[in-house]
This record gives structure tokens, sequence and C-alpha cells, in this order.
């Protein structure tokens, strides 16, 4: 975890508080169905199902016990988990030493989006979270199938200013077998 | 740095052998001069000024230091430093919990491009580095302006398949003041 993040904290979106917290292992079936409940995630293979519970235990263990990463949840004033985002704090030479802050994986309950409640987050990882951890520039990529989320970045100031290249590594023999 | 890598690695490039290994702090002046010797990165700042010095070394100080980062350079035979890049290994809870690798500041000296070089790092981290750090993904963010770049990455394997969003923090005042 980040230790310098100062959580939980209130946030305040259209729809009403909501509180943003590190997550634990007793979110780990709300999170499971938030990777979910979004086809471009579900067709990567998120599909919630129970065996898959172990994979995503360890790395939410592993998320936690890194001191570059973090995973939070947010949760609504009738405590249901309605967002998550991951930030990954990544020192670095280019950009005269800068350190960068990478957000992964931000999702928003697919019955609480356009509620504001993807905007409070992403404010608070830009004005807050970015500062206390040093970071002088905040980046992440979006799919490029999700056009609207690519609205949402620009109008809280991102620049799609880059292209976002992956490619899958299969996993070796002895992983699989 | 990523103890699971075992280096240095003797790559193959066409231009002849070159050795990757982990960087020193010995290796500042050639890395801001590399990091200089780039139109893109030296309209970031990267300008190799000596007043910049103590930023670069406690960057790689940090890194260094990070259990879940390593800069390497590559040498050539003639001990020239030629290239370098940055590895961040993340785990993280997407794509069942899905641990990746993400590249940055990949560069190669200027004369000693289209000699395979990049080619050379980037095979070594799909084939090799990857798979050694149990990440199932390799990603990287390519400026929009480098299209060279991108058709080098989509020759090696990688789908140009996201969108890149970046955005500048200012610095807060106690940190400029």
């Amino acid at each position: 975890m980040l230790d310098a993040l100062q959580l939980p904290v209130a946030l305040d979106a259209r729809s009403g508080p909501v509180l943003l917290r590190r997550a634990t292992r007793d979110d780990l079936d709300q999170l499971m169905a938030l990777l979910a409940d979004d086809p471009v995630s579900a067709a990567r293979g998120d599909v919630a199902a129970p065996g898959d519970l172990p994979a995503y235990l360890a790395a939410l263990e592993e998320i936690l016990a890194d001191q570059g990463n973090d995973l939070l949840v947010a949760d609504d004033a009738d405590g249901r988990l309605v967002g998550t985002l991951q930030l990954t704090r990544i020192p670095g030479m280019a950009r005269r030493g800068s350190t960068r802050l990478l957000v992964e994986a931000v999702r928003v309950r697919s019955d609480a989006r356009s509620a504001g409640i993807g905007g409070a987050m992403m404010r608070w990882v830009v004005d807050v979270a970015a500062p206390a951890l040093g970071s002088g520039l905040v980046q992440l990529t979006s799919d490029a199938a999700r056009t609207d989320a690519h609205r949402f970045y620009e109008r809280l100031g991102f620049a799609a200013s880059h292209v976002g290249f992956k490619r899958r590594i299969p996993a070796a023999p002895s992983q699989t077998g």
C-alpha cells in the first residue's frame, strides 16, 4: 500500500457522498463482481467465476503488501461498493527524474454510472494523491473501444498524447501444467 | 531492482553483441546524455543540464532500491552505453489477477539506431523478463508523435489497443519554494 495516502476520505459525487478507502479481503466478492460488470473486462476473462477467487485474492494481497501499489474502493451511503481503482507509484529517469502515478482498472458499478463517482475519484487522484506521492505526472491507458471513457478523461484535463501497446505473454509450461 | 532477472545477459543485435545489465551510478552521465539525445524527451526537459544531475541520481537510486522496478542499460562491444529501458512489475486485479510488466523510457543512442539493439532488448523483455517475473502482459505507451516506434512495437507483436492519457501535476508550493 501507499503509506502517504490519507485514507479513508469522503468524496462528494453528484449522487451523494462516497467513502474512498483501501480494499480489504472482505471486498473480494464485490470486487470480482465489479470487474465482471463491464463487457471489455468480461471479454478478457473477468467473469467472477468462483474458481478464480484464489487468483484474485493472491493479487489483492500482493497489491496491499507492495509499497508502490494500492487498491482503493468507494462505498456509497448505503454501503454498496460502487467503484474501484488501482494506483502505482513509479520512480523514473525521464522528465528529469520524475515520479509518475499510474492509474489502472478504474471501474464504477454499472447502475451507479453517470453520477459523478468516477470523476470524484479521479479528481482526488489528481488533486490529492499525486501531490502526496510527489508525482509530477498521472498516466493511464484506456481501451480504444471505451470512447465514453476517453471523453471523461479529457474533461478531467488528461491529454490523449500516447498510444498504448499491449502484448500478452503465454504462461510458461511450468505454470499451466 | 527486480531480483528475478538474470543479469547481465548477452544479446545479439544486427550490429553485433550488446551486453544488457543493471544501471549503476557510474552510468549517470551517459544516461542523461541518452535521454537528451531525442527531440521528444528534450522538449520535456531532458537536456542533460549539469544542474539536473542530483534529480537523476535520486531517481536512479530510488529505482534500484525498489523491488518492483529496474533500470537496464546496454553496452556495445566498445563499451559505449547504447540503450536503456525501465521495467516495472505491477500486480493487478484485472485479467483474473494478472501481473503486468510495464516498459518505460526505451531509448537507443541516435548513432546506434536501426541496428537491431532496441529489438534485441524488447525481445528479451517479452521472451525472458516477463516469464521470469510471472507477467502475463507486457505494456508500454509511446508518444503519438513517434510513428516509427509504433511500427517497431507492432513488428514485435504488440497491439496498439489502447489510448494513453497523461496529465501533468504542478509541483506543490512547498516543493518549488
